[in-house]
């Protein structure tokens, strides 16, 4: 965690840095992975143990996707929505992994159909092993996760995730209808990172308090939890396409324009920019090659609109409501995690 | 159907023309479809139905992969198999359905995994709507489909399902490693049309038997007959690749030499055929470009050593035993189609 998170706007103008950084407390990362550490080697052995399968390719491509240095964000909130609904045990982790295997494979597929370069520094599947292979092993996590999940024997498990993948790939569809439009709203926007980020990280939420042993109240209240969570880390995540370092994302600044997706940050300043800047983000986007001073040109207007602060602060008020919505459990180390976990994802840098 | 089957094999040597080609009775198709028409009117209802959501692109791709002149036998086969098990309600349609949406996404995926131009004498999807699109709308109607069976609320049902499609995938990945290897045995490439093509069917039969309220015998019975007529019905189709035209394939005839698909009758060739000749089907099939006088010399010399003989006689014991599967079963129109669609999987030209 940089605290300072100042110094990673170097590409930005000043008049255009954001009033509005929410910074957590120092370390918090560390904080709360080192609360966590027993929980996340459980679920790391799970994953190693259910990619070990007889056919070489699913466990090679299936441990570089899941291998290369995710956050392992949904299981732990699977694991940690079930322990704050009293769960004791640790059968919790295979469950858990369903939700990472579910985001692998939609990375995977994600790759193919955004024909990307890289994915957290490393160059990305497709480029690796050819579009076939990660079709396949995609559509192989997929399945072997529900699979899992039906192993489990709870028909609510099933009607949440089921749910959830639906969503998803409706979410990721519409996305690719919305690719190069730029008159895409705030709502149509919200709804894209809703379905595509969120519902399933508010399923891994709601199935921790499923398997968990929550009634209806706890399971409504770690799915509003998990919504608003994953609004806020897609929201962050768009910002971060401006103002993050190459480095630290792991694939270059600008990703997301140069893909043609319109997000919050850019839809803001079409609206509220300079009448001629409007004009230029409309010729920079819907031109053929983006460069990087061009998208150095982008990230100036966006931030002198407000386009980061309008995107930070909405984040911020998701993060704050999913803090809010587990305000029916009586504190535990679970809950403050949970709480950490929505301040974490509003100051992150990658 | 034409019965008079030795017209198909005009580009065969007369003397590899097999000496075994199962005919069932004359117009056995047109018998079977007219017999079920009204449980297809139903099918296509639903499918029609399920496809349509309020995402154009979803319903434009769905209808487009499910409307291209499939042949709905999974779902008519769970129908069949649920009817069989004394199910007389009309909830089974939509059951049903999720198996021809689980057929096509993998159609969808297929095509885009080998690069297809054709499928059914129409531009492959692909070539259509792009690999993005192909790719997401595959996973919409694979997560859909098990979000439909979900609905039942049996979990019995989702497991059947879930293991069938977690073996398909892993058969199409293992397809994927052994594709361009001439070295795969026999018991190798039955492991994978078993994954790739029995499974579901099997699954499908299976699924019609629990949902139709069948005990353990029944349920057994009915995963046998439909493993063994998925088995026949992969070995003819890729007989056909060999011996059929490629008008009424709506695919050119060495698809699967093209695709580096080495089937059973390369293989058996590959052992029995002379020694020049297995030298020269080595050659032909590890060339760059396989032209269509290439793709003719193959058919001869498979046909001469007995490889489409050898398949063909292999489908018309796996359609044996589906028949003999069923004999548990009192006689019923339903049972009388189902030993039926074994006869026509084995005398089918497209």
């Amino acid at each position: 965690m940089d605290n300072n998170s100042n110094s990673d706007f170097k590409n930005v103008d000043a008049s255009a840095l954001p009033s509005f950084i929410p910074v957590g407390p120092a370390n918090l990362k560390e904080k709360i992975y080192a609360r966590v550490g027993t929980d996340l080697a459980r679920i790391e052995a799970e994953i190693d143990r259910l990619l070990g399968t007889d056919i070489p390719l699913i466990s090679v491509v299936g441990r570089y996707i899941t291998g290369s240095g995710g956050k392992r964000l949904r299981p732990l909130l699977m694991v940690l929505a079930s322990r704050l609904c009293g769960y004791k045990g640790d059968d919790d982790a295979k469950l858990a992994v369903v939700f990472e295997f579910v985001h692998a494979a939609t990375l995977l597929h994600d790759d193919v159909v955004d024909h990307a370069e890289l994915r957290r520094s490393r160059p990305a599947a497709n480029t690796v092993w050819g579009n076939p292979a990660v079709v396949l092993v995609g559509d192989f996590l997929y399945s072997r996760s529900i699979q899992i999940a039906v192993g489990y024997g709870d028909i609510r498990i099933q009607e949440v995730l089921l749910s959830a993948t639906t969503k998803m790939s409706e979410g990721e569809v519409l996305q690719l209808v919305n690719s190069d439009n730029l008159e895409i709203g705030e709502s149509e926007y919200l709804e894209v990172i809703t379905r595509k980020t969120a519902v399933l990280i508010s399923a891994a939420c709601q199935t921790g308090a499923i398997f968990g042993g929550g009634g209806e109240a706890e399971e409504k209240a770690l799915k509003s939890y998990g919504q608003n969570l994953g609004i806020a880390f897609q929201l962050i995540d768009d910002t971060l396409d401006f103002t993050g370092e190459a480095e630290e994302l792991g694939k270059p600044v600008g990703n997301d324009l140069q893909e043609g997706k319109a997000t919050l940050p850019l839809i803001h300043a079409l609206k509220n920019a300079k009448a001629a800047e409007r004009l230029r983000l409309r010729q920079i986007f819907t031109s053929e090659d983006i460069s990087a001073e061009n998208v150095r040109e982008i990230t100036d207007i966006v931030g002198r609109s407000g386009g980061i602060d309008y995107t930070t602060s909405k984040a911020s008020t998701h993060a704050l409501r999913a803090k809010e919505a587990l305000r029916i459990f009586p504190e535990s180390p679970a809950k403050e995690t949970l709480q950490d976990i929505a301040d974490y994802v509003t100051c992150r840098r990658t």
